[in-house]
């Protein structure tokens, strides 16, 4: 291998070097700062983990994109964490175990096996936050609105958030009594909102045709507020829990009546981990959606602890990658090299007021400008005065 | 598996809960904060890359601790990093090519195949500086007192730090013409420090009697400043590379007179890896060092841009441990349930303020005092107010 291919990454694994890395460091604080002042506490999950806990209630999708990796003390299958969420739902439920609502956050590094997401990268900085313990729409209410300060401090432009309940297309597909080839292929055809393919297939499978009409609906159910009304009007003779979903989604509006929502009942990503409210966050130049987030409720009993459940998480790249860095410039002084107990004194001192000081290494290559520096320590009238680089 | 199984981890990996958490990311910022002062600029390696990259410079002992995977794209092997060290020169030579000193840090975690260290942990939460592109004994004076200065604010107590040049040894090895046997025979006798075994083995090889001395004397030389005195004495006769390794020891003591340096001449902690300098930070109560640092030049030379380096890494696992947690006690303010708009306001504003606000979620289990909070909102006189909880 020459020097050439040596350092070459592997596809959707990048470093982040100093301006990116301050960058990400930046929004880092930001968010964790954040999340500290609405109570959630920091967790910090393992990187890896036995694969079975690793995959507490996840699809098949979430197991095709873990690395896996044998353990040489013992043998087992351990995975390299895919997603945070299932590791904080197993500390909320078997370490912490309190019978009070947990808020948790958590950051950091997840792996893929293959490239997703607008970005191709097999390696996101995952960043979020659950609340467990309750059920009500209160809880959802505030997760949804972290989501959206989150994206509003770290200065994130022009993002919409789609409101979705994967409870209305459950209880409409359940009622149309379809097997599980069909209900993958309509799955398939609503996610990409193929109105036509949608009507041909539940006509070919002569399903009733009031759920034919519902189920095509949900398509267009998309928009402002409004469209709970129209919904209402659509769904009239479908199942309570229907009802109800939709008296979630309105008591959501009036309960975030400070945001202006957005509300898409065809938003199903994460169908078969979400079990209420769904929520997806978008900018306007990219198709995928930013950050992910809904009710998930009972994870926890995989680890023997049930709990109600909802919670968000997205990825600090993509939100660097939409952000730019704070405008304050790095500066630095510029200090000569030299023993001198003065000089050293002077060094220590400003580095504790928080200044950035470099001190020359003798003989080096480059000067005070060359190393990033805005002005120079310089002996004169019996002091080290800091002077502007000329 | 059952649910009392299901949640076990893997030996040596480790969850951080939320106080643990918060005492890592209070010495993460700190540690961060500190380096920016001294101009050492944040990278953020990846978690995994290809083997050969990961390995550059590195021994069979990282090989041994770094788990492999295979890249599903290309069949490539691929490791999870066990050391940043290799990735900050990789970094450095072949990402930001700079004739410049290059001043980087980088905090991240690291996994290794087997448990190591004190605390036999697998994953480690390591931290470190490195100083490129300068040769002199400058450079190497700045890395040891970062080190220094890590340990202090961090507040690691009663530290000592071990300095050695690994160049005595290395020249009177070669000097002595053993064959590789018989080189770890003695590398691990010295390294034990067994002086009747290092005595012995080099009887048996009839190794010459000035060499016979001077490499068992290298064992009793350690201790204060006045051991470079001894090793003067001792090695008179020894080669040249020798006196100049002591030259650069007495040096290094000049440029650090503001500390207490302690030296071992059988300090050979990374003696494949280091080419000058060594030292190693020790607490009393542990007989593994809990930092290692020395001048590892030309790594770089792999990916095609060979430049002296010096730097230093620990584990903040290992400093947390060794630290307390600050004392301001953790506070917040409960604030009942409701969708008052003046309520929502005040909430908002305390927490931009940097107050820690949990808002009460209808019918929750537990009272502001089992929430952890110390105060609490009430209405009173026309205002929402901060009453202490009684």
């Amino acid at each position: 291998m020459n020097h050439q291919d040596r350092w070459l990454l592997p596809a959707g694994i990048t470093d982040a070097l100093p301006d990116e890395a301050a960058h990400l460091e930046h929004l880092r604080r930001t968010i964790l700062d954040l999340y500290a002042t609405w109570g959630y506490e920091l967790i910090i999950p393992p990187m890896i983990e036995y694969l079975d806990s690793l995959l507490v209630g996840a699809g098949h999708d979430l197991d095709l994109q873990t690395f896996k990796l044998i353990d040489q003390l013992n043998g087992r299958l351990m995975g390299i964490r895919a997603d945070m969420t299932p590791q904080a739902a197993r500390i909320d439920a078997h370490r912490l175990k309190r019978d009070i609502p947990s808020r948790l956050c958590y950051l950091g590094t997840v792996l893929h096996t293959r490239p997703t997401g607008f970005t191709g990268t097999r390696s996101l900085l995952q960043v979020g936050a659950e609340l467990y313990g309750h059920a009500g729409i209160e809880s959802d209410a505030e997760i949804l609105a972290l989501l959206l300060t989150t994206l509003t401090v770290t200065g994130v432009q022009a993002f919409h958030v789609d409101v979705g309940h994967v409870g209305i297309y459950r209880a409409l597909v359940e009622q149309a009594q379809l097997n599980s080839e069909q209900e993958s292929l309509l799955f398939a055809a609503i996610q990409r909102k193929a109105l036509a393919e949608v009507r041909e297939l539940l006509t070919t499978w002569q399903t009733p045709t009031r759920l034919q009409h519902q189920l095509t609906a949900l398509i267009e159910l998309n928009g402002d507020v409004h469209v709970l009304n129209e919904a209402r009007r659509v769904l009239q003779n479908a199942p309570d829990s229907v009802q109800q979903a939709l008296t979630t989604l309105e008591q959501l509006n009036t309960h975030l009546s400070r945001y202006t929502l957005h509300f898409d009942l065809a938003e199903l990503r994460g169908y078969n981990y979400y079990r209420g409210l769904v929520f997806a966050a978008y900018v306007p130049e990219h198709g995928q959606a930013i950050a992910l987030g809904g009710r998930y409720d009972n994870i926890g009993k995989a680890f023997g602890h049930a709990r109600p459940a909802t919670g968000f998480s997205t990825d600090l790249r993509i939100l660097a990658e939409l952000t730019t860095v704070p405008s304050a410039k790095k500066t630095a002084i510029f200090a000569p090299a030299g023993l001198d107990a003065n000089l050293q004194a002077t060094i220590q001192q400003l580095r504790q007021q928080g200044e950035r000081v470099i001190q020359a290494l003798p003989q080096q290559q480059g000067d005070a400008k060359a190393m990033g520096c805005n002005r120079e320590l310089r002996w004169q009238a019996g002091h080290w005065q800091i002077h502007a680089l000329s």
